[in-house]
């Protein structure tokens, strides 16, 4: 049971979503951005660093759901979230994304972890200014949806099956749509 | 120097939302949400939140920025803060600002450092649900904010000066008003 009576049951961010609207639309609108709007990094690649930096948290909701997102978007699904999870330096990921999860890696860390040197080798290995600043984003911003989710004490469904069902509708319509359904909740399941 | 080219030379998050506009969106309206809109918590409450939390992430511009906005809005100003960033427990505020400021330090540590007796003496203090849902939001959104800013190796203007004299603009038109002037940035001061 979540930290606060949320007045209804849905599981991890949809409940605390539900219960205040008015903060879920910017937090809904900023994901959207972020992990599906034009990018030279692939929907793929943003969902991986979401769910590596989660991991690195220790959130199980926010690992799963997307890392869930990502092995529905990859080649090689969840086996290459897998191994990027066991350590991103031997995960079959291109050497530019190896060096941003590098970097995502330090931010989980804090901000000050990152490193001239980690910035350096991640241009080395092709990545555009863009993309290390999108990194470094997308890796806070994951710090803050995971104190989130966690810090208000919500449930996370166990297993991999209702991520992976949630999944296909998130990589069809996106989060911005789910703000639309916040106006009239449906009931909750 | 940031860790990447901006192209323009604003501190802090400033030069990175200017560099970003796409994402400063959101973090404006997310920022502007949680420290402004309708709240049982004053403006001044809530931005002495987030200085606090800045400042056990040890970013300096944030922390520096955050705590002129609660100084200004806050009776006791600058002292006040400063008594919060030593130690909340001794500090001049009421007994439900000092549970929620311990929710949120422990929010800094990570979401499951929150427990239920940190959101059960909160209650007893008067804390609604609401309050304690924002605060562990406040607080999450800054260990976003403070990564940002210090994961891209941005400049932090020394001193209070320059942070007191912005924090009047803040004050008067909020953190929303910031968006208009992405659309045509003014030459970067």
């Amino acid at each position: 049971m979540a930290h606060i009576d949320t007045g209804n049951d849905a599981p991890g961010i949809r409940g605390l979503m539900q219960f205040r609207p008015e903060t879920a639309k910017p937090l809904n609108e900023l994901v959207e951005v972020l992990l599906r709007d034009d990018n030279s990094l692939s929907r793929g690649e943003r969902e991986l660093i979401a769910s590596y930096v989660s991991k690195l948290n220790d959130c199980a909701y926010c690992s799963t759901s997307h890392g869930a997102y990502a092995a529905l978007q990859l080649d090689g699904g969840w086996a290459v979230v897998d191994d990027v999870w066991t350590d991103p330096s031997g995960a079959p990921v291109s050497d530019k994304m190896r060096a941003l999860l590098g970097i995502a890696g330090r931010v989980q860390q804090g901000g000050k972890s990152v490193t001239e040197a980690d910035v350096t080798a991640a241009r080395a290995a092709g990545a555009t200014d863009v993309e290390i600043h999108d990194t470094v984003l997308i890796a806070a911003a994951f710090c803050m949806y995971n104190r989130y989710v966690d810090g208000l004490g919500t449930f996370a469904p166990p297993g991999r099956a209702s991520y992976e069902e949630r999944g296909k509708a998130i990589v069809e319509h996106g989060y911005r749509a789910l703000n639309a359904m916040l106006a009239s909740p449906p009931p909750s399941t």
